[in-house]
């Protein structure tokens, strides 16, 4: 074969993978990553794909109910790893400590896949809204009682709190769960003295 | 309607709903969230459906490369914002803050998706390899510097802040960028000694 119609051949290929990975990209920015049919969930669930629909509109919407009845069973057992008669802080390092062995729990039984896999969506985002106020209120807490930096506002480091988390799902032990928290707390803590931090 | 009808009709319906919660979640841990199609991805694309498998065998393989497309691209970003002359903590400073700004960026046009959204297979779990083990090199050679603790594993170091800077997707500001990024390095310091970490 010729070396021009070898290198043609090759352009074509590249233009056509990339054409292909350019529509990806696009149909994850439009759609999100979700697309499992009321047909897969009605035969898992072992009912009929009429009642199904009798309950939920579309895929969408059993995933954002599925996803809001996780986040508020893990909203539960956080309240409940909570002694409201302890200092803010270590209140906020019991609910940290709970919430990163739920993650770590949950990537072992789902891929690391629950902590941020949806779409965006109203339901979706007034489910993760409750879990970041409940952490928010925690810092706010522990700011006022100085054992948390002031200088980042409390909504920026609830926000870091709950993404740094998700690591826990890709520590391998539980040792390296507590080692994670300590490390995001020394992140909430005001930079130390000795070591620049911006 | 008798009080007893009304209740094993209420019964019912949560019944439906909780094997429709339950599906949903089986076919996540079974399937990933991920499902979009072939057809899908080649029309958008412009290329036929027959075309596009000569490239890809499925779905999943398209996503694999647009994925790890998106991670190369991102390293030869990361690579390019270190001063090879200026000490390791800057460098890390430095990678830590275009990763952020890369998440920024990307969340705001794709929603956020594309930090954690995939299911795992070998490509994806190579790709992100790749950017862990850039910036574990990094954390290595600045705990030697001194500047970064070593009472915790650089492997899980390097877990920690690529979630944590997940985080700059939810982050509204530019400012915040750099605030985030100032209490993750926080985190990679050494405990402060007036602050319990653990």
């Amino acid at each position: 074969m010729p070396k021009l119609w070898t290198a043609t051949i090759d352009a074509h290929r590249a233009a056509v993978r990339d054409a292909a990975l350019n529509a990806m990209g696009e149909l994850v920015a439009e759609h999100g990553l979700v697309a499992l049919t009321m047909s897969q969930i009605a035969e898992k669930a072992g009912i009929g794909r009429a009642t199904l629909y009798k309950y939920f509109p579309d895929a969408q919407a059993v995933l954002a109910a599925w996803h809001e009845r996780q986040v508020t069973a893990h909203l539960d057992q956080l309240t409940a790893a909570v002694d409201p008669a302890a200092p803010a802080v270590a209140r906020l390092q019991a609910v940290l400590h709970t919430y990163a062995q739920i993650q770590h729990h949950s990537a072992s039984h789902h891929g690391g896949e629950l902590a941020t896999p949806l779409h965006h969506s109203d339901h979706v985002d007034r489910a993760r809204q409750r879990l970041h106020d409940f952490v928010e209120a925690l810092i706010t807490e522990a700011v006022h009682a100085g054992d948390v930096r002031d200088d980042v506002a409390t909504d920026e480091l609830a926000t870091y709190c709950l993404h740094a988390l998700t690591a826990a799902g890709n520590v391998t032990s539980q040792d390296g769960v507590h080692r994670l928290v300590a490390v995001i707390l020394t992140g909430l803590t005001a930079s130390c003295p000795s070591v620049s931090a911006s």
